[in-house]
């Protein structure tokens, strides 16, 4: 993906091949031309994410610092950077990939190179994946893990490790704990057939996933459930924009009403600060909040807990951020501070189990207009 | 399931309310009786755990407590009780299932009776257990989540949440993410068909999960590898303790070189403290131990962290676990703590990605008589 493309398209390994070999040109020309080599790299804070209204998401903006080798710090990290450029390049003729962890581990045999710790390993492949508009996935670097799943009626391929395509529907082929999203679901690896679902629906904890699915909500409300699994993965949320953008499918995040879960709609409607960089890929603009927000907490009378210190922080933290500007979020964070409380998902249970299937959320998908 | 017929026979649900009636019954004969009543429960602590010659788990000694109406608090957790059973007595009715979680917040509608924390919801849920010996799952309490996956040439039925028996193959019918384990692994929902596995590979991280499926190492070796997700939800463990002994399948756990990876293994093989009163359903004795020991760091060289004061405290609590009396885990947790290190899983990849699947396991399960 190139940031012209707008996440849409496929990349062919050989892309990414390219955009690394031409990081390796430009250092190595510096060099020959009697330079301290040095990579330019976009800032990576919430200062400096920018509002890009063509696309609808939030990405880095000028701020920039860089890494030189006149230091011994940035000396290393050039160094590193062209250790990492060949052993991406070795997977990718290999048809190999690894995690970020491994990758550290691996550079135990690269003498100075050597990362001294994971967090040097995981910013160097966000650098990469900066400066070459490729995302990790290219790069063959892949996530930890995922274990988000879906359930619903939707047809789609995946392309297996052994290069089998597996034809997968949702609903029929899969158990109660639905199709598992693998950390990879580019257009080489899953294509998305057909689907009758009116909606996506994002949903934060298992509890409620698997509540949703007991009382039969995704065939009842024609539904695409996603289980996010708190913070979703960032195939998770590429998962959701290709659903979104492929299928037609309004996505909508059901969460706890928290800071945290705030932050959760914010990476999957308007970007993470952590990968702003991939925003117009990774972000679904449209995706509408329908989780439990502080005027739900009065308007149903849930259960609460009360605010304490971290939560008030972050709370703070989103009055300055600017995903949270408009006026929704300017009142309910404002609210959420005023009573002191939060409240989880699954309080709707407060009024039997049945509760959020037959009025909650029929009253939120009604008032935005995907029921009747 | 009773405590005799060693966790293997299916439970229906008409024989939860049974055990459950029996204790409206009792505390209703105590009342009649002119008594205070009380409710008497084996003390669940470390020192109150034994191991059980015949069944080879660890399992609750004598030593018990007893919830007396006689002080407010006692006299409230009873109380508690009976509104637990009237919920369970109806879900089972209606055929619903609810999380801990979700009891808790329906609590909100029995006056006295409610919950103050969640904690206490979870700790009757285990009181309930331990005194009808009965399962959880057969009171239609679940979980939160499990997300624990298996991919493998293991064919098994599935009853899905509508009654539709699906057949699945862990290995042609699934995606790279495996087959997602579902929270109830009983004989009514899942029934394993066959397998030409040799054995069960049970593996602590994503990272490393993936790497073996890359690797190809479940057809190459021909092993079912379990994703355990850390510490193993109770479903896994029950799922892997079925194919142990329905499928006579040894199991082997593959987990991180730390005082808190063994007591993964610990809980996978022998039991765990929190749920002692099943440990002859949930443990599998015969599991072996082949992640990182302190012997692998110093024979295979690996790189490592320091042991922080949490990871000492921990290696020092396992010292006086009955669990680890054994004259290997006695000699490994010495060692860790006279190094002073511990290794993740994934620190194999200092000799390269295919080393753990070319040399670590092939070494572990050849000196195991697995391989040969």
């Amino acid at each position: 993906m190139t940031s012209n493309d707008h996440g849409t398209e496929d990349r062919l390994d050989n892309d990414a091949v390219a955009e690394l070999y031409e990081i390796a040109n430009s250092i190595y020309d510096q060099l020959s031309a009697g330079k301290v080599p040095k990579m330019v790299i976009p800032l990576r804070t919430k200062s400096n994410i920018r509002f890009d209204p063509k696309l609808g998401v939030w990405k880095y903006g000028k701020a920039a610092g860089a890494r030189s080798a006149k230091k011994t710090k940035g000396a290393q990290m050039l160094l590193r950077t062209m250790y990492v450029l060949e052993f991406i390049e070795d997977m990718i003729a290999q048809n190999k990939s690894s995690t970020l962890r491994e990758m550290y581990y691996i550079s135990e045999g690269w003498g100075k190179g050597k990362f001294s710790s994971q967090d040097e390993s995981n910013l160097l492949a966000e650098d990469l994946e900066i400066v070459t508009k490729c995302m990790r996935e290219d790069f063959k670097l892949r996530p930890e893990e995922n274990g988000a799943s879906v359930i619903g009626n939707l047809v789609l391929t995946e392309r297996d490790r052994k290069g089998k395509v597996k034809k997968i529907n949702c609903l029929d082929d899969v158990g109660d704990s639905g199709y598992g999203i693998p950390y990879n679901v580019e257009k080489d690896k899953i294509r998305l057939v057909e689907s009758d679902a009116k909606f996506v629906l994002a949903i934060e904890t298992g509890g409620m996933f698997d509540r949703l699915v007991e009382n039969g909500f995704e065939e009842g409300a024609g539904a695409l459930l996603v289980h996010l699994k708190g913070q979703p993965a960032r195939s998770t949320r590429r998962f959701i924009k290709r659903l979104n953008e492929e299928m037609k499918l309004p996505v909508l995040s059901f969460t706890d009403g928290d800071p945290w879960s705030f932050r959760i709609h914010a990476s999957l409607a308007y970007g993470a600060i952590k990968t702003a960089h991939l925003s117009e890929y990774l972000a679904t603009p449209t995706a509408e909040f329908i989780g439990i927000s502080a005027s739900d907490i009065l308007n149903y009378e849930l259960p609460t807990d009360k605010l304490n210190d971290k939560d008030i922080q972050a709370l703070n933290a989103e009055k300055t951020d600017p995903r949270f500007k408009d006026e929704f979020w300017k009142h309910e964070i404002d609210l959420m501070l005023e009573i002191g409380k939060k409240a989880e998902q699954q309080a709707l249970a407060k009024y039997g189990l049945d509760y959020v299937t037959d009025t909650y959320l029929p009253e939120k998908l009604t008032e935005l207009g995907i029921m009747k």
